[in-house]
């Protein structure tokens, strides 16, 4: 069953007070150089860094008491693990993550730091399904999906919903892999032209768009937007995508960390690189914004600080 | 005359839609390190980076119509300088800004960018004063003060009832110099314990609440806190402070730079150094925190893009 605008709505109502309703940000300086009114989602100041904590912790409250009390499972590069171990504890209940070892070193510390158990695997030679299969059979535990989950995507939704809020935006640019997050917020913003927007070389979802049916990335392509490397999207994010999307826009490495640069300097906000994609998308002219309103989501900012330290000179 | 609770709610009117309403942001891991429930007013979110907008809007709109046709000018060597650049554009007046040369790059370029006449002067060698001056008779400019002036004091000090309006803290931390932002906030939290935070070996705030007259820094001391090296207090703020903190706090260098990369990790904010030294108060327990509501301002984050990188590798 697909989520609908009522979904997101009880998925508002079980995270008021519980995670940040984030600022809408205004640059002067991205107006300029845009031609457009632009607001900047501040999603990277949600508790825990990113958007993932808002799907996570609607998942988690709506499974039944008993199920919940067993324990979580989560597989995940990064953020939606760190947002899983972080609602799993604030229910006090046991969470185990799996996550590639060639994840972010943030990402794992997070999950370490909230108390979760990490189990990690070698994205090459591992198969992280059996990994998981195993885990959740032997304990119990409940599966906590990163996007192809309607109670995922309807906590994601809840983003959309703060920004209904404030304005009506004639566009809205959406870091996107999974899916999860720009179904989300289509479901919320009906009116407002939705584009998912995801790297170059990792195109999958302008590709599965054009086609009519969900198409894979190449197995093993990597990019500079870990957090944006799902092999393909979900079935119930692309089912919502193919009705509600304007377009899927593909941005460039050097793109993205031009626009890292950018939201440091005009927005002092720390952007990992997924979370920086919808701005570059924004700098790039990638979508006309010439006198249009829109509202750029930055959906993450966890990053390690070497990396961003190459980024800010240019490296 | 000094300021006072009914001016700060009066340029709290002017700034209404003009200047960001900045921020609460709560952080797990603050909580956890100091033992307190903290709160982190993102001032660096504030239009321009810093909370030197509030002060430098609020005076300029108050200015008789005429006098600002003619123009303002504006001695500082960084936030204040952009901020009188910004406001001045905004109401459509010329702005001269003087400025030491070894000002953070960002900083000045800001400047430049907002369209504002630049005038750089040696630190060493040049009369700041003399300069100004014979600008602003030639050309019948108004002074913008930074921080010794009743009206910026009260636009400063509307941070404070954007405070009062969510929670009455036990304690405030506020990063200080000149002391107008620390004073303002004073007179909008009377019921909180107000400490101003100050660079050590630039200590003045604390010796001149000791001694019961306004102290000096030592000729030609610099600081790591670019932001935060006025001469000496304000007449103003000095005096407000007498009857309204509850001390000051020296911090070290070394603690700044902490503070800077706990930011970067754990709230996804760039703080300039002068920005994370209420932060580096309350992660070396300065003072106690345990079982304590606080709010720490995070007042500005305009830093040049290498030294934040030297910061962030631990350099």
């Amino acid at each position: 069953m697909l989520p609908t605008l009522a979904d997101v709505h009880s998925a508002a109502d079980v995270l008021r007070g519980v995670a940040t309703v984030t600022p809408l940000l205004c640059c002067a300086k991205l107006d300029g150089v845009t031609g457009g009114k632009l607001r900047v989602k501040a999603e990277c100041l949600q508790r825990f860094g990113a958007f993932k904590f808002r799907g996570a912790y609607h998942k988690i409250a709506k499974l039944a008491p008993e199920v919940r009390a067993r324990g979580v499972i989560a597989f995940s590069s990064g953020n939606h693990a760190g947002a899983v171990a972080a609602a799993a504890r604030m229910f006090g209940i046991p969470a185990v993550v799996v996550m590639p070892s060639d994840a972010p070193r943030v990402k794992i510390e997070a999950v370490k730091e909230r108390g979760a158990e990490l189990v990690l695997y070698d994205r090459l030679r591992d198969d992280r399904e059996a990994i998981g299969k195993r885990l959740a059979e032997e304990r119990g535990l409940a599966l906590v999906k990163p996007f192809d989950d309607a109670e995922i995507i309807a906590g994601q939704g809840t983003m959309g919903l703060e920004i209904a809020a404030e304005l009506t935006p004639d566009l809205v640019l959406v870091p996107a892999s999974g899916g999860g997050l720009v179904a989300g917020i289509a479901l919320a913003l009906p009116q407002s032209k939705v584009y998912a927007v995801e790297p170059e070389g990792h195109a999958d979802i302008a590709r599965s768009l054009a086609t009519g049916t969900i198409q894979k990335n190449e197995p093993g392509v990597r990019s500079f937007c870990d957090a944006l490397m799902a092999e393909r999207m979900g079935e119930l994010p692309f089912a919502i995508a193919r009705t509600h999307l304007a377009g899927a826009l593909a941005i460039s490495d050097a793109a993205v960390r031009n626009a890292m640069r950018f939201a440091f300097r005009y927005l002092r906000l720390v952007l990992e690189p997924g979370g920086a994609i919808a701005l570059a998308a924004a700098l790039e002219g990638a979508v006309d914004l010439k006198g249009k309103s829109a509202v750029i989501v930055a959906s993450g900012g966890n990053v390690d600080p070497e990396l961003f330290a190459r980024v800010l000179i240019g490296d």
